[in-house]
């Protein structure tokens, strides 16, 4: 992985294979390195976010890899009014904190046992967090708390392991549902979202958050 | 509180007042205001953030208030390498995410009942989200979730009602413990940032982030 060789075929993780992003992201890496599919319920392995167990174990059966990308992790879009004052677990506004970010970061803990040196972690965060959306508040605590642990943990990573994150627009191939809470942004193919993981893997840089709109 | 005139006295609820900073806002809001102080252990009522029921109960006690100022929540200060793939609870980086981030956000929902029209909900975040530290990737984290549910929340708060966040940098007050964690930054008096949060309840603005730094 620290060759500066483009042509080295790495062993690229990549959690939330069959979702828009993630298939856009397998398309974009796989055409140079060997990607390893991770699901709920289906790729070449079960991996679920919400599980730190079910990432261990998942981890631990891929053996080494050379970067690690996730495309997943559920956040609630909700009216504040919905939202109540409760523990995690006990309000929609809490799921996100449980699924995309926590499961995000675990997923980067867990993975650094396993990224052989120079390795890579590419975490997804949104666009909410600097362009709020009427339903978006707790996605957009979810998405400053994703760029806040990246840019930390980025500083104290070992043996050369870096962590981005990719902060994606809505995509175009969202559906109507998601499509109708973000009135006036400007949409963008999963594959232009793609890109950015590809910058982040295959780049060198750590601590960033790629914008994508 | 809609009338423009300072001279005006409002019932600011203070959670956190016996803290560095909390009694610094104390004396900051407390020449001009009426201050209800709550904390765990004292003040005049019991509050405990990290305790949904609590924040309910301790809200009604209050009646009706003009503001809310937070100045509490803990996050665990740690390596980056102590932190491992764990559920909430399990380990010691989601302290931060039950604690002074959760705390926090569930204070401003519960407070929405409670604030007269035009009231004032002010959270404390922190100088990690921008500059890292050694030890601060759940601070970051958390402080990056406090700030993207303030820019979000404030878009959708009912009645006028407004929310802001200040982020102080460190106290010149701080313990040497943590001092010790902050090397070459220019630590600021708990008086100035207390500042920052009579700007954030006297002003008008909402969804902003008073940078004490």
């Amino acid at each position: 992985m620290m060759k500066g060789n483009q042509a080295v075929r790495w062993r690229v993780l990549l959690v939330g294979a069959t979702g828009t992003l993630g298939r856009a992201i397998a398309a974009e890496l796989g055409a140079r390195h060997e990607i390893i599919r991770a699901g709920r319920t289906s790729g070449d392995l079960r991996l679920d976010l919400s599980d730190a167990a079910s990432i261990r174990d998942a981890l631990a059966q891929v053996g080494e890899f050379d970067a690690v990308v996730s495309a997943a992790g559920h956040v609630e879009f909700a009216p504040l009014e919905d939202f109540q004052a409760a523990a995690i677990g006990e309000s929609r506004h809490t799921l996100g904190l449980t699924s995309k970010l926590l499961g995000q970061v675990n997923l980067a803990l867990a993975a650094r046992d396993h990224l052989r040196d120079g390795g890579s972690i590419t975490l997804t965060t949104g666009i909410t967090l600097e362009q709020p959306i009427v339903g978006g508040s707790s996605a957009s605590m979810v998405n400053g708390a994703l760029e806040g642990f990246v840019r930390a943990a980025a500083i104290e990573l070992p043996r050369g392991l870096r962590i981005n994150a990719v902060s994606p627009n809505l995509l175009v191939e969202a559906s109507p549902a998601i499509q109708a809470l973000f009135p006036g942004f400007e949409p963008v193919p999963a594959a232009r979202a793609a890109l950015a993981f590809r910058r982040s893997v295959e780049g060198r840089q750590t601590g960033q958050v790629y914008r994508v709109f």
